[in-house]
């Protein structure tokens, strides 16, 4: 007998009737067999409209109070479920963050997980019930109190109980039927991936493809959990992420190409060049917490210091702000930013081991008149940095060079 | 110092411009020296919005699913007069009933409380903060379960919480003024009282004043709790419910006049006057989940018994089907059934010890042509059964009678 975490998001169980279909979903698989837990998050809406009531308060809350409050959207709804499983033949039970086991560190609205006691939900398991787990959410054992777990919470809740259970699948329903080679609104022929390793996922997913935040993945990996990322609405096969494939994998070169248009990119030219002068820099600006995503420095032969980085388009004018406040009025000091530039990227586990591939890329890139203003490069990825008008044309190119003839894309 | 409870229920946190007004009565106690500590429901509509959901899947729902999802009507309004009242400068924190340590039994959906572990309570209440409660619920330790208090829930809470505090006084905010010697709507001269003893209101209470629920008053009643009732909307003194006013209160006979026209009459004539034959019809009905409130059984000359009972009009049709069950076509019997009837009482600790308040109660009505059905008497009460259609006379002529030309009512 097996056991199956199934995680279903929030336009998943938007309203009652599509809640009748997720226990139906539930149901089926465990009139399969298996042993079941499902992860459900707030209907659509509901966590939008308690944060609405409480900013008509005030704009700055205690996160201590947006936790106790917004966690219930998820503790709200998973009754229903039950409710909808009971009436369905099928025993079932609801179960908070708390009731689940789920304890966190004390970071309102950003808690983490720091350990599972799962003995409860097993001993309902093992008298056969189906059992509904709230998602995002968790409790701090020394304070007593609710947190939630920050965006993706709910993924991140059914990764974590599908490693503490040991489950042998952890599937995320999405309104995607999987992961693709491309975006398939950019590239017509993108094929859907059945298998991926963790490590190509977290890559993805970090570079822009927004099927499942990167700490979800990250804990999948850690832990060795299957993750199966499948459609909520169609009953097709999904995408399997796992680290048991690396046999398999070895064949691919590239298993997908990304985009991330949310990307801006600051320029500082002719800086002094004395030591700590980078340090300064990325010291005010984690202060003004502003993340920095690629950084290029050049050494000038005139002595004086360039440096490039790139930061998302929600952070640039605080980006902006930091570097004029430190370099306004400096001497022969030059400042460029740009927000119009986006991050084209590849990714696949076989660049470890084929040489060749980062010239491939850029040489497709030229061909096809598109400059390369930066790169970054990992053990299983190559970025390239670009005018935005260029990124559909990009992801097109790239997605011929290394997938566009394959017929079995991710096998 | 002082420690005050303050409980606003739903209509007074129906939105975020409410929950201020709430938060400035409790800054402003808090402000005059008090310690305090607000027990708040759900918003307005909020609790039934949810049981709707519930209703939607089934309407046979699991009553530990259904306290899981309702109380966190209660829990989502807390953080919201914890932001207002941070947002006028106070320190505040909130709770929910797990958090506040309301321990109860395991009886999903009435669960009573079994004890208050109040110290984070305290704790928080020593650091200066205003402490908000979630009301309405509690958790029962053996299972981890969240439970709710049924009906007046978060009265129930409030009163609780000031017992084990030892407050010097609950303050139950509501959208009437305080208790009157009778209902205003029917008697125009009726007095708001300034002080009664949780004697009088208990039967005030279950004879059809809506202000408090019975239990409630109970608790405070054991606990020796002052309960003040009084209004959200209005700056003024309410009624203090207490039992600290014996002196005073020995000057005052007839302290209030009340009547319940959710009354229906069943009366059985003519029964095989046999052992045991009353034990068989309320044993039925307690089985139908029919609760009996007045009952008059007579013996007559022909050896057959007559049985007359009152029940609340919503259980009447149920209590109606277990009499023809049990008596359809038995010889000789006559069953009648009467919807149309109302209770009228008066109400008053100097009963005690005054003679003939019955009579002078008896001898008003009949003066006034209202035929008295059935008669029902404790020690601070007399209950008369009339025909629903004298009820509003009934109630103005008893007022007139015993409250009509006192200036000091209540005193």
């Amino acid at each position: 007998m097996s056991l199956v975490v199934m995680k279903f998001g929030g336009t998943s169980v938007a309203d009652t009737d599509k809640i009748k279909n997720v226990a139906a979903k539930a149901a089926a698989k465990k009139l399969q067999g298996h042993d079941v837990v499902v992860v459900a998050s707030a209907m659509a809406g509901v966590t939008d409209k308690l944060i609405g009531y409480l900013k008509a308060i005030t704009p700055n809350y205690d996160l201590r109070e947006y936790d106790q409050m917004v966690s219930t959207g998820e503790t709200a709804n998973v009754p229903l479920v039950v409710q909808a499983l009971k009436q369905a033949g099928l025993s079932s039970e609801s179960f908070t963050g708390m009731q689940a086991g789920i304890e966190t560190d004390n970071k309102y609205s950003k808690a983490r997980i720091t350990k599972i006691n799962a003995e409860r939900i097993k001993k309902a398991l093992s008298s056969g019930k189906i059992c509904v787990v709230a998602g995002f959410q968790g409790y701090c054992p020394e304070t007593g109190d609710i947190t939630t777990l920050g965006r993706g919470g709910s993924d991140t809740t059914a990764v974590a109980i599908a490693a503490a259970l040991k489950a042998d699948v952890c599937e995320i329903y999405t309104d995607v039927d999987g992961v693709y080679t491309a975006d398939p609104r950019i590239v017509r022929n993108a094929k859907k991936m059945d298998v991926i390793s963790h490590e190509e996922m977290l890559e993805l997913s970090s570079l822009g493809a927004k099927v499942l935040v990167s700490r979800c993945i990250e804990l999948g990996m850690n832990y060795n959990v299957n993750i199966m990322v499948l459609s909520s609405l169609e009953d097709k096969p999904g995408t399997l992420v796992t680290s048991q494939t690396e046999a398999i994998m070895e064949e691919m070169v590239v298993s997908g190409v990304t985009s991330d248009k949310n990307q801006a990119k600051i320029a500082l030219r002719n800086l002094p060049d004395r030591p700590g002068i980078a340090a300064e820099l990325f010291t005010k600006l984690a202060e003004a917490n502003v993340n920095v995503d690629m950084i290029i420095q050049n050494f000038g032969s005139n002595g004086k210091a360039d440096i490039t980085f790139t930061v998302s388009n929600t952070e640039f004018s605080l980006g902006k702000d930091v570097c004029k406040k430190l370099y306004d009025g400096i001497s022969g000091v030059k400042m460029e930013f740009d927000e119009n530039i986006a991050k084209v990227s590849i990714v696949g586990v076989g660049m470890k081991s084929h040489s060749g591939v980062a010239a491939t890329m850029f040489k497709n890139l030229s061909d096809n008149n598109i400059n390369i203003m930066m790169i970054s490069t990992s053990e299983i990825k190559v970025s390239c940095i670009i005018n935005e008008k260029f990124n559909e044309l990009a992801v097109r190119v790239l997605h011929d060079a290394f997938l566009g003839n394959e017929d079995d894309v991710g096998k």
